[in-house]
C-alpha cells in the first residue's frame, strides 16, 4: 500500500489549507497513494494561541465535510490535525476520513507544555486502531509518540502502521532522527511521522518527516525546511520478516513487565 | 562521578581476563573512576558454546573473589558479565562488586536467540537498583535494554544510571547508535552501554560502546573495532535539568498506560 506524507508549513488560513489538502490529495492519488497524512493542527496552524477555541470545529463540521468530499473525490483516506470542538471542550485532535465518508477521531492524550494545556483538554482515551484495506493503522499525535508505552500498546493491539501528525520544533530534532526510528524498530512496525516546517511566531518546526520501516530505517525522509509530498510503499510482509529477526513482541518478559 | 567503560575483545582465557580487569581497574582508578564496567560474558568470552556450563562460577567463586580483591585494592566498584552457576542452573549474569566487598548479581531476563536459550536459564527477577555514593545504578544485560519496559521500570524506580554490559554483534549496529540513545532520552537518565569488539567464530561484535546522557547525546563513544577504556563524568544535576525540559516521567498518562 502506498501512503503519502505531506510536510508543510500550511497556508495561514483554514480555507487555504483545505485547498492545499485538495491539491495534494489529487497528486497523491495520481501516484497511487491510499492514504495522505498531514501534520498536527494542519487545518488551522499549530501556534494559534487564543484563536484556538474560535477555530475549533466538530467532526461533522464544515471543514471535515469538505475533507470527506476530497477523500471521496480522489479515492483515498485523509489524516490531518485540527482543533476539535466536542462536548464543550476543545481537543488537539486528528481526523481520519475514509473515502466512503467514515470519520474517526483521535484526541491527543499527552499534551505538550503549558501552551497546549491552556488551550486543550486532555484526550480521555487511548487511540483507535483503524482498518485500511486490511492494514491496521494506529493514530498518535506528536508528543504521544515519544512515550514508548503509547506505541507499544498499539503494536500489541496489532498495528502495522502508526501514523503521527506532528509539530516538532527546534531544538527537538532528536525525536525525528532517533526516537521515531527506535519506536518502529522496537515493535517491528511502520511509523509515519509527518511534521510541519517554517515558523509560527516563536516556534520553528524542524521537518524531517519520515516513513520508518520495522527495521528502523527511513524509507523516505524530508529535510528540515522544505514543503514536501513523499509517497512510499508499506510492505506488510516486511513486518513479519523483521519480527523473525527481532522478536521483541514475542520475547518481552510480560511476567516481569506487564 | 567518573565511570570507566572498557570495550574489549577479552584475552581468550579467564585468568587473562582477570589480569586485564586488574590492569584496567588500575588505569581507571588512577583517572578517578568510581566504577569500571566491562562487557557481557567478559570473564569467559561470550560465544563459548558447550564450555558455558564448565566455566560457570558462583558469586562467591574464585573469579569473583579475585574481582573483589581488585575492587578493594584500587578503590572502585566493578561490573562485568560472567556465566553464573546457582542452584543447579547457569545464568547469563552480571556481577557488581563494591570496593568494600559487597556483591550483587543480576541474571539476564531477556535471553537472545537459540544459543542463549540452550545454555542459560532465564533470570527470574527484575534487576536490582544499587546505590553507589548516592548514585542509583540499575543493571541490564544486552538484549534487555532493547525493551523499553526494562529501562522505564528502572527509571521509575529511581535509577540515575543504567549500566549495560553487552555483546552486540553485526548487523545490529542500530541498537548502539539509535536504540540506546533513545532509552536515555525517553527517561532522562544516563545509560552506559559497554560492548565487546573482535570476533568469536561466527560472531563479530560491533563495539560503539557509549555513555549516553539524559539528553540522548553520547558523552563518549568508542569505534566499532578498537580496545578502549573511556572515562566519562556523570553529572546527576543533568538529570534534573533534562527532566524539566523533557518531563516524560511526569507527563506519562499512567491512567491510560499503566
Amino acid at each position: 500500500m502506498k501512503v503519502a506524507l505531506l510536510q508543510t508549513a500550511g497556508t495561514g488560513s483554514v480555507s487555504g489549507n483545505l485547498d492545499l489538502l485538495e491539491a495534494k490529495a489529487a497528486e497523491a492519488s495520481a501516484q497511487g497513494a491510499r492514504l495522505l497524512i498531514a501534520p498536527e493542527m494542519f487545518l488551522t496552524g499549530y501556534n494559534i494561541g487564543d484563536r484556538t477555541e474560535a477555530l475549533a470545529e466538530a467532526v461533522d463540521g464544515p471543514s471535515a465535510d469538505r475533507a470527506a468530499e476530497i477523500a471521496a473525490r480522489f479515492g483515498l483516506a485523509l489524516l490531518y490535525g485540527f482543533p476539535e470542538a466536542a462536548g464543550g471542550a476543545v481537543y488537539n485532535a486528528a481526523l481520519f476520513v475514509e473515502r466512503d465518508g467514515t470519520r474517526s477521531v483521535y484526541r491527543k492524550t499527552h499534551l505538550f507544555g503549558a501552551g497546549e494545556r491552556t488551550h486543550f483538554a486532555r484526550g480521555p482515551e487511548r487511540p483507535p486502531l483503524l482498518d485500511l484495506d486490511g492494514l491496521k493503522v494506529g493514530l498518535l499525535i506528536c508528543y504521544d509518540v515519544e512515550f514508548p508505552e503509547a506505541v507499544r500498546a498499539l503494536a500489541e493491539a496489532g498495528a502495522d502502521l502508526v501514523a503521527v501528525p506532528t509539530a516538532l520544533m527546534a531544538p527537538y530534532d532528536i525525536v525525528a532522527e532517533t526516537v521515531v526510528p527506535t519506536r518502529a524498530y522496537e515493535s517491528g512496525i511502520f511509523v509515519a511521522y509527518v511534521n510541519r516546517v517554517g515558523s509560527e511566531s516563536d516556534l520553528t518546526y524542524v521537518g524531517r518527516s519520515a516513513l520508518v520501516g520495522p527495521d528502523g530505517i527511513a524509507l523516505c525522509r524530508a529535510d528540515d525546511r522544505s514543503e514536501a509530498l513523499m509517497i512510499a510503499e508499506i510492505d506488510r510482509q516486511a513486518i513479519a520478516r523483521l519480527r523473525e529477526i527481532n522478536p521483541y513482541l514475542a520475547d518481552l518478559r510480560r511476567d516481569l513487565y506487564s
